[in-house]
């Protein structure tokens, strides 16, 4: 190969930028402030190709986006509420002033790419990798690709089942109120209980309560994608026990049901952090190979 | 093409065998009723046989099924609730018989299958098929295959989120209660009103109850999958104005959020009854040609 590979995690508070001789080996990375797109992409170009010899980029965006080639908006930010954002072709951007190929997808596919490659999917044939943090995001990965069609997925926007009616709270999303985003984010969790589910104590309802819910979008990953490995990353997992929590609510509402259900499993990301950017290093990868 | 093809619609009441020489000609049919498994496909044998020289045999099966070739189980029932069918390896039984390539997944695969190639997903990169009936059962097919993973999908057992939390009702299935099958699948609009859809007045909440848990199964479909059309089919979408009730709902409760959602539909199956043995006469074709 020659030249470098070009990463960049594009999320609404900063873009961490990242260069590499292959997706695993990350040899430099840089972090800046997402401000308005000129100032930052711009800065982001600057600090990339300062780097040496950059032979294909590969970026991971916040959503929603336009992931398909074949369609004329790709590359593009849709319709989001940050301000400025709507509309910029930030895949377009960088091709233009870097003119090197562009890999393109949203941030959580980007990261369920590395972890399906190099991490917890490591020698299986299907992967879900969700992000529960500011947003839920989530992406399915079979057969060597991610799950799409009409647009990406969504799953942090389905309506899961109300388990906990004492006291109903409202949801915090603006589009769908109660979807599993409104109802565990972090900034769900902020705004029901005032904290971090983290600084919450051990024995505070919030716990069950989340673990029960994201139990619920297991579930539903399984019987609408029968994923083997279903990764739960994002800053709300950090949480000590959510995890367990998480799989011993899962079994239980499970009921014995699911066919292959001895293959199927919920892990940690084997990347932690990493996952985002040794994505976008694998996006560019695809990218130079003509992918 | 030398030799007829043959498949089955393997349902729980009843076997639907059919001869084509191609998935979209079928030249006969016949039906038998479901008793036990010897019976059942000795007679299943003897019909097919009578038809003249078979080229390869397709099945469509009711579930749970193994239906991944790379596993040791592949071709059986798993674990079912009917009475001797648990563990019938009903692929091998035929394979053995009738002495030709065998083609097997789960019925609603196989009318996925059909529906995607022949029917409403014709010119679609992806779609979904959902059947609402004595179960509920569904299939996405992307890239000309249908999705699965470790088992194949079961998007029938996910919770919806109550919306009638008023004279609540606890749902019918055995294994989950109130998922969505437990909620509205054939049996339990029987149990919770005392009469089918197409029975009860139009002006019955029924209606708009059903159409509402609908509208999130699609909802979640779009979430998980997002296909670019969903194709509801099965009894209980033979109610009069229960497809446009349930468009209707979706849109109300999509909140205009999803990426590409002016690409994505909600339609009826455009081949009718035929889906699953259509479905399973393309199967038979695939076995024929060793996919």
């Amino acid at each position: 190969m020659s030249g470098l590979l070009a990463g960049i995690e594009a999320g609404g508070t900063k873009f961490v930028l990242g260069i590499g001789t292959s997706p695993e080996a990350v040899t430099a990375r840089h972090v800046i402030a997402t401000r308005n797109p000129e100032t930052t992409l711009d800065e982001a170009v600057r600090w990339l190709s300062s780097q040496g010899d950059i032979a294909a980029l590969g970026i991971g965006s916040f959503g929603p986006v336009e992931r398909d080639p074949a369609r004329p908006r790709w590359g593009q930010i849709l319709d989001t509420p940050k301000p400025g954002w709507a509309g910029c072709d930030i895949a377009g951007w960088f091709a233009e002033r870097m003119e090197v190929p562009v890999g393109f997808d949203t941030d959580v596919t980007a990261a369920a790419l590395a972890e399906y490659r190099y991490g917890a999917g490591r020698g299986k044939a299907s992967l879900a990798y969700v992000t529960i943090g500011t947003g839920i995001g989530g992406s399915i990965m079979v057969d060597g690709r991610p799950l799409a069609g009409a647009g990406h997925l969504e799953m942090g926007h389905y309506y899961p089942q109300r388990t906990d009616s004492g006291g109903r709270f409202e949801g915090v999303c603006p589009y769908h109120g109660d979807c599993l985003e409104g109802l565990v984010s972090g900034p769900a969790i902020e705004r029901r209980w005032g904290a971090s589910l983290s600084e919450l104590p051990a024995d505070h309802e919030a716990h069950a309560i989340v673990a029960g819910y994201l139990a619920q979008l297991c579930h539903a990953i399984s019987a609408f994608g029968a994923p083997e490995v279903i990764v739960l990353g994002g800053g709300v997992m950090k949480s000590p026990g959510l995890l367990k929590q998480v799989r011993e609510a899962s079994e239980r509402i499970e009921g014995g049901y699911f066919p292959g259900r001895e293959r199927r499993s919920i892990v940690s990301p084997a990347l932690g952090e990493d996952a985002g950017i040794v994505g976008a290093l694998t996006l560019a990868e695809e990218a130079m190979h003509g992918k």
